[in-house]
């Protein structure tokens, strides 16, 4: 069907995002579990890359012993994964409508709990976007500093991308970002496989092919707060776990394997990765550097170099893992719009969030996602690491509430199953010694800033549940309606001076009721022009048509307001008329809108004053008069015309 | 009278702006020609501060042998501008409606150069704006340096001041202003009128107080074209002496006269200073300093230095040039509004240009004056020096013209004279030939701007001309109305859910018309809800009110649109219903505007879309419904209320 003109608009959109999908294509555009990875997976598993370095820069101040810490620690953090996602799985099965960590906390710990996880969650979000894409954009330019000037923009550009491939659909960003995903997921497995092959080749003393720096000097004993603040810090490679389970409905049937198998994948591939790389560190003697220091390089920069060299193979890892950095941001993308859409269920946000637009994503949640990234690249300038603490906090927050609504739900209901409150009791202890361990570490670096932006986000969102829910009560569905036969209503015509415009006006005023009133306000310019037109023009017309004389209101204007003296009359009008409609009729001169702004405002101005102010009785009618460049597109439409009136009224 | 709701903001502006005048008050709003020098004269005296130095500095490589040359290039200057002066007293005397140069060139030398007189006044007053508050700041900054990082909010807030001075109307600013002009004028010819004393008393050869650095050795020989820049540079001197002619009903009663005496009052202290400056000069042997070099100091700062030492009064005079140098963009507020107003007058600009706002000032002109200037400021970073040679250009483009125009004034009519025309032509040719000076010396400086911004402006001018134009022609006044008895509208009411606010639409909709059509758009989410509430609900009750039954239609929407097939489905039933009018009743919530975007935006999109791609024959319709909160406040108007209707329908 050839659209009518509005609809132009929607062609551009139709090649830049691609044609309008139907509700009913939803099926075809859920990912399969291997496709999942690159749309949720990619927080999860970029965390690979800088959760073992987190950990290891605690160590520095150990040398060389610290190595010895590296497997022990992060076999922990593999074992505490192995809790989460014990849990996460259980998750999903019991929520399959997705906004996991959201929906068990408020499910099992009520509205309250939820919401706050669903605030950490998002901040999550927000910050893990910015985060992502800023350290993938950094670690480009200390490859190559000729970048440096245009960090920020570099950064806008990925964002740009990333929101933009997002709005195509779930399908289409699973498809652009599997390939960058496999890669990585390729390089690294083999660069632990190439090194755990050496080391037994070698009898456990490999040759590093090229050596990674000396180690420093010890300056420290190991302590427990030094290895427990390792431990924290390793933490961060658990962030993006809890992707899968918010997004259950992005999931080809049946969704909840599907999205099982999905995030089996995320966390076999993850614990592998941590695991080989911790494995692997001490044998090729692989120390943290320092980042704040020169001569810093990344862990994973050291243990390729150590186990392949400087070669092609090196860089095409380097890029992989750099890109799995910046695209990190897609479980964002993939996750925060749908915890949106939950919360705009619940009445958290405004209904908007609830609509899938034409892709079949949401939007709204999307382009929001977006906004805040940029604002918050925009401020940090592009440099976003004092919010990395902030991020894990967020991360474990939810990872904690989750996990304690799954005991709860673990210990209700027919399945009650005591091993897996057990089990998911634990992991909320973990995780929240983990949070508090985070906080207080990492109080100074940022994440005070948690205690300002979680209550604010909070409040406001209670706010806007609390509005929605006032607002259904008051406007609830009709137990029954009662509709009664009335009179018809008192027009008013506001009329400037007699010209068409105002002509089309009275008229239609007249097709709605016989009692019309005709207002016009007297400035300096026009005083006695109006009066003597309607004498010499108007009343005979409308006596030939047999219509009732309208009422001539002339107000005076003695200190140039125009609008306050209509609204004010309307008022007064509404009072004296009680049980009555009165029908404010603003004739409208309409231009095409982009230079709309150069007409006279006046009627959209007392549009806007009687609907925000109006009393309730009152009723504002538009009555629209194209100009004839408009229309010239749409002769076809006015060939049909309003037959009972003057050819030129049909405007 | 105790306001209605919306009013209340009012009080808040009357506060802030004093109180609405009546347009009745005009006269009093008027100033004296005593008054008019602080209003309309700020920037002409401002120029007696820049435009000897502006004429020293180009003679600066003639070193001591330059002076012998001030006090005949300026001699030539006051010349030129009592040339002016002429020209400009028989233009207000011919035009006494303001906005002089553009009023004579488009009256005398038809359409086009009127227009290309205005468009260089109006950047002439938007430079001049710029350029003296910087020019004022940068000199307060000289003096204490501790402000520089803050200079450019020093300009944005002296702006502010400026901007808000003058949107508290005319007399308020001439109140305002005239205390620093009289000690300006004060000050600085009682220096002249010491300095003359002191030469006298010293028998021609006066001991400077604090003397003045020595001139520089001489580099050049004097030339032609080096006086003819001296001179070029020193007309800036007569920039705002037209600002009198532009503002003309800005004055008292007999207006001419009062317009004319301020111009006198002007001219004769500018003609003072600058001859005295110049006479004074070379007794003192004060040469100008290279502004771009260190140890620079403003002439008038030496000279006084020289002739009263640099003691409380030097201090005195310096801030007070300082504050008149800052101030000169009064004059930019005060005759750029009335500017404006002509063109709009004319259909230059869109109407709003010409209403008077509360003061009685053109409230739009002066926020449009505002906005633009600090556009520039932040632009330039508040250093303005580039813009300084194209504020000139404007100026003697508007002298050149104006001067021009009045030579066919003084050639037509009764009272023609051949005198006034020749002296007229001589002061044409004068201007004309320093703008070719200033236009070929300053082209690399910044003058090419002109060729940019000029003709953009005119064209943008020239292109609302043509816009207005055509409306004013489509929408004439109707030359008699023929109104026509016909049939009631089909009335389309979109139904989301049946609640309350539907229900008031509805009844709405019957007291306009019996034939309703009642339009539902089935979502995923809401699919089948409305046809069973309205089996069971609405098809009972508008039985019992006999009232003919609606049609119902339902439309499908398997694309998730919504507003998009509502329109679709109202044009269709336009061309369905060839004659007949198709009224869009669109059921509205009202909350406060401030937290309306939370709630759905549907009803604005569907209205906007109507409007602005709409049909000829279609009405759009708000039916507003009130919550609580909202009228609460109007309790009494709700107790008569709608008694027809449910209590709960009154909203």
């Amino acid at each position: 069907m050839p659209g009518p003109a509005f609809l132009r608009p929607v062609t551009i959109l139709d090649r830049l995002l691609g044609r309008r999908l139907a509700s009913s294509e939803d099926q075809q555009e859920r990912v399969s579990a291997f496709a999942g990875v690159a749309v949720f997976g990619l927080d999860g598993l970029g965390s690979a890359a800088y959760g073992p370095e987190a950990a290891l820069t605690v160590l520095i101040p150990l040398g060389l012993a610290g190595l010895g810490f590296s497997l022990p620690i992060l076999g922990l953090i593999v074992v505490l994964l192995a809790i989460v996602y014990f849990s996460y799985r259980q998750t999903i099965a019991a929520y399959p409508t997705g906004a996991g960590s959201y929906t068990v906390a408020k499910e099992n710990l009520g509205e309250h709990a939820g919401l706050l996880a669903a605030v950490a969650l998002m901040i999550d979000y927000a910050l893990n976007t910015a985060v992502g894409i800023s350290s993938g954009v950094n670690a480009l330019i200390s490859a190559l500093p000729v970048l440096q000037p245009y960090a920020l923009w570099i950064c806008l550009l990925v964002l740009a991308l990333l929101t933009y491939i997002n709005l195509r659909g779930v399908r289409e960003s699973a498809r652009v970002f599997l390939p960058p995903t496999a890669l990585f997921v390729l390089c690294l497995g083999a660069v632990v496989v190439t090194g755990v092959v050496k080391i037994v080749l070698a009898g456990g003393h490999p040759q590093a092919v090229s050596p990674p720096p000396p180690a420093p000097e010890p300056q420290e004993q190991a302590n427990w707060w030094l290895l427990l603040r390792a431990f924290a810090a390793g933490c961060t490679a658990m962030t993006g776990v809890e992707a899968v389970s918010n997004g259950i409905q992005a999931f080809k049937e049946p969704v909840i394997d599907t999205a099982r198998r999905c995030l089996t994948l995320i966390v076999a591939i993850l614990a592998f990765l941590l695991l080989g790389v911790a494995f692997v560190l001490p044998f090729y003697h692989v120390v943290a550097t320092d980042p704040g220091k020169p001569g810093y390089q990344s862990l994973l920069s050291l243990v390729t170099a150590a186990i392949w060299g400087r070669g092609f193979l090196y860089y095409v890892t380097i890029a992989s893992i750099l890109a799995v950095l910046s695209l990190s941001a897609n479980t964002s993308f993939a996750d925060f719009p749908r915890l949106c859409q939950r919360l705009a269920h619940d009445g958290f946000l405004p209904y908007a969030f609830g609509l899938r637009g034409r892709r079949l994503v949401f939007t709204q949640g999307i382009c929001v996602l977006a906004v805040v990234t940029s604002a918050l690249l925009i401020i940090f300038n592009g440099v976003t690491d004092r919010l990395i603490p902030l991020f894990a906090v967020g991360a474990f927050a939810t990872f904690t509430l989750s996990q304690a609504g799954m005991v709860r739900h673990g210990l209700k209901g027919e399945k009650r199953s005591h091993v897996s409150a057990f089990v998911n009791g634990l992991g909320a202890c973990a995780t929240g010694g983990a949070l508090l361990v985070i906080v207080v570490a990492k109080f100074i670096e940022g994440a005070w800033l948690v205690v300002i932006v979680l209550p604010c986000l909070y409040a406001v969102m209670l706010a806007i549940k609390k509005h929605s829910a006032r607002i259904a009560r008051e406007i609830e569905r009709a137990p029954h309606i009662s509709l009664q036969p009335s009179e018809p209503p008192i027009a008013v015509v506001f009329v400037d001076s007699w010209d068409c415009v105002a002509q089309k006006a009275l008229q239609a005023a007249y097709t709605l009721t016989p009692e019309v009133e005709v207002l016009h306000v007297e400035r300096e310019d026009n005083e006695g022009e109006l009066s003597k037109d309607w004498r010499q023009v108007a009343r005979q017309s409308i006596g030939e048509a047999k219509l009732p004389p309208p009422k001539l209101v002339l107000l005076k204007s003695p200190y140039r307001r125009v609008v306050g003296l209509i609204v004010e009359h309307v008022w007064q009008l509404e009072r004296d008329n009680p049980g009555r409609l009165i029908a404010v009729v603003v004739p409208e001169l309409v231009d095409r809108w982009y230079i709309s702004f150069l007409n006279n405002q006046r009627a959209a101005i007392l549009k806007t004053l009687l609907l925000f102010n109006g009393h309730p009785r009152v009723l504002i009618i538009s009555v629209p008069w194209y100009l004839e460049r408009r229309t010239r597109a749409r002769r076809a439409v006015r060939e049909t015309s309003w037959e009972t009136f003057p050819a030129r009224l049909d405007r």
